[in-house]
């Protein structure tokens, strides 16, 4: 691990050509080092917290390497909570460079990814669940996460964990006060209130577990697979739920050629659609590999489109289809059978989805027109109700846990919380229960950091990108 | 054209993720408008100018959009010389867009490509040639175009036009005020005296017109075509090159698999090789497609680098190669020859090169093994030389036209005042002296942007990107 005592410096904006990119540099020497490198109408040393400063950049060599604008941010006003500078310079890619390289040289060091955000957390501006906030926000991509992680960034989450903390640790105290006066066998409180105040932090705890099902959801979308046959208008399928969609955020080309990803959002949530090759007719050994890959993609989906052509299917076929895609996928799976073509088929489709085995065990299956743009609204919000909640908890005042993180560390808390509920009920000693309610303390206290390991912290700073 | 008086709004730092993205308005409503998103301590409205201020933003429906830094630049001591707002949010491509159509909302205009560096130019932060500059500086991606772009927008340009300017506006007044008492047949200037002075600007003017070639260099880089036969090593050449090569600017996948280009940087000029197919012995179609696309890649090439096997090559297949080859550039081409594998031929390639018709009427060839990284440096510098001259103009002092509409336009000066100077040579009256001294001003004045249209300018600011 570097040293924290080190002014740190990055690019802080996308790499790329724009209008101006910043770097900033922050730390104890932070205004003395960029004050090597900037030269204006008074030096950075004298300025104010909260000032902008025209002037040039020179290297260490005296070349000019740009006009720039330097803000200076005095501790403990600043992002990190050291003395910060911010180099405003063209939107270069070389110049950019040119002035991180020469802020190095006048004896910065390069930050680390995510480590003005580790400092900020070090030194107290915000806590861990706000730091992995900042790293949400960065990388959202939709209404609904965009929210999720403005909320987390004000402290909800840290909220709702100090909230049940509070009642643990009450709870701890009086016992551990009990213990000290153990010899005068005296209780501070009822086993049976202590049974009930654990229950209750069980039950907060709890629903905070079961929200993160759908905290995952707004984060980080849900991955729709949609499966059928060559033909069956998997395509034509894609490009129609696209073309109804202006805010497409994403087109990732597959890394093989038989799947493509694109992604859309329903009501402010981002689904990604994958468009798969699908379990072809053939024991080709090439062609086995496609399966394989469609295999692995339906494995990682949260929902899969069965996508049918209605023109062509009878009923036997439809059932055998389905029979064979439910061994592939199993029955933990939301599966979602479309029957595309619909407009080819002057009878409709109703014998189908009544006579059908999906109608039995599945979601009743859904009649569309890709080319026609027919059924493609009820499609839309099929598979939003499939996968969301009515009530989206990114309102102020409800708490979703959307971080893996923090959902294994509340199931951690909450074992530790029924061990306690058990030596309560067993009339254990109450060692025994404040033992595991701390436990549960600790567990809590990782999620907002208060308990933490360079390897906590490390890990969790890795996943940011540099410049934050 | 858009309105002057609009506020305008961009992102001004590159789309992507990051640790910030930065966001300007600018123009009479900058405050107001962001005064109607931001909410801080204090309003915009009361800041001072270059300070910054802590706050969130939230869209016209009270929704948060981010925590954001909002710094205030009144006019005219901002880039634009109007009222400025930067806001600076988290780096999120989604936030910053939502900020900026807030900003749309609340009443300000996206702003065009290069708008902002339009009204600096406008409202006389800068002429026209420091505008370019500010283009140039941002694509700049070599140590001597850089060295260029800031010198030009230090405004280089500007005071060698000046100057030729004042001298052409002396000799014009004179030769005008002679004409106002020519009923007293009054003489305020020998005509051999107006004679030397504009053949002296004339001097002037034709040493920026020939700086070009060098400016052009600089600014642009040097297109090299690798041209030969496969299996030459071609492609080992160029992995060798860019091998000894750190500072790789771009990886450019040629639109057909046939051409490859890289970049590599020889003393602070760019250098853009390219890969060709080169003409293979065949009259195949397809191969022929090859070809024409070879041709295409040669006559837009600097310098074509002829690669050959000098492992298996004989006097008679070198000279045919060579020959067909002059053929098919011409003879205005930089043509080096460039013999590889010598690592494979004991007797050394003397011979070669002292019979080949190449010794004769080209540079002498160069023997080179790109596998065992012989000669390398030889070819590196041979190639710099044949195109840069020994003493870089970018130092401080120095002008280099690197701009072709300023080339062409010292063209259409000089053109004018050699018209000027026959008329005084031809002992015509004072009126046509002036008039063609007035063109000749007029062409410089496009160049400073003293005299400009509408449509000078919409054309020299939609090269700009948006946000700048």
């Amino acid at each position: 691990m570097k040293s924290q005592d080190d002014t740190i410096a990055a690019i802080i904006t996308p790499i790329g050509e724009g209008g101006i990119s910043v770097l900033r540099l922050s730390g104890s020497r932070a205004i003395e080092i960029a004050g090597l490198g900037f030269h204006g109408k008074q030096p950075l040393a004298v300025a104010e917290s909260h000032t902008v400063h025209y002037g040039t950049y020179k290297n260490s060599e005296g070349e000019l390497l740009d006009e720039v604008l330097a803000t200076v941010f005095k501790n403990p006003h600043s992002y990190t909570g050291e003395d910060t500078v911010e180099i405003s310079c063209h939107g270069s890619i070389l110049v950019t460079q040119k002035i991180l390289e020469s802020l190095i040289q006048f004896g910065a060091r390069m930050a680390e990814p995510g480590e003005f955000t580790k400092r900020a957390f070090l030194n107290g501006k915000m806590d861990l669940t706000q730091a992995e906030a900042v790293a949400d926000l960065i990388k959202t991509s939709s209404d609904q996460s965009h929210k999720a992680s403005l909320l987390q960034l004000k402290g909800s989450t840290s909220k709702a964990i100090h909230s049940i903390k509070d009642k643990l640790l009450n709870i701890c105290s009086l016992v551990e006060l009990e213990l000290d006066f153990s010899e005068e066998g005296l209780q501070f409180i009822e086993r049976k209130e202590i049974e009930n105040r654990i229950q209750s932090a069980i039950d907060e705890i709890n629903s905070l577990i079961s929200s993160y099902n759908q905290g995952r959801v707004i984060r980080d979308g849900v991955k729709v697979v949609i499966y059928g046959k060559p033909n069956v208008g998997k395509s034509s399928l894609m490009n129609a739920l696209l073309d109804q969609e202006r805010a497409i955020v994403t087109h990732i080309s597959g890394t093989t050629r038989d799947t493509i990803e694109e992604s859309i959002h329903i009501n402010g949530i981002l689904y990604r659609l994958v468009d798969t090759a699908g379990i072809r007719d053939t024991d080709d050994i090439i062609e086995q590999e496609g399966i394989n890959r469609t295999r692995l993609e339906i494995q990682e989906a949260d929902v899969i489109i069965h996508l049918l052509d209605a023109s062509t299917i009878n009923l036997n076929e439809f059932n055998n289809e389905q029979e064979s895609l439910i061994k592939l996928t199993g029955k933990d799976k939301q599966l979602l059978i479309v029957l595309n073509k619909i407009d080819l088929v002057p009878g409709g489709i109703d014998h189908l989805l009544t006579e059908s085995v999906a109608s039995n065990s599945y979601q009743v299956p859904i009649g569309i027109s890709a080319k026609k743009r027919i059924g493609l609204d009820l499609l839309k919000n099929t598979l939003h109700s499939l996968t969301v909640n009515n009530e989206l908890a990114t309102q102020e005042g409800t708490v979703t846990i959307t971080n893996l993180r923090h959902k294994d560390l509340l199931v951690t808390t909450c074992t530790a919380l029924l061990n306690s509920l058990q030596s309560v009920r067993d009339s254990m000693s109450g060692e025994f229960i404040a033992s595991d309610v701390r436990t549960a303390l600790n567990s809590l206290g990782e999620i907002t950091g208060e308990v933490t390991t360079d390897d906590i912290l490390n890990n969790i700073f890795a996943n940011f990108c540099i410049g934050k």
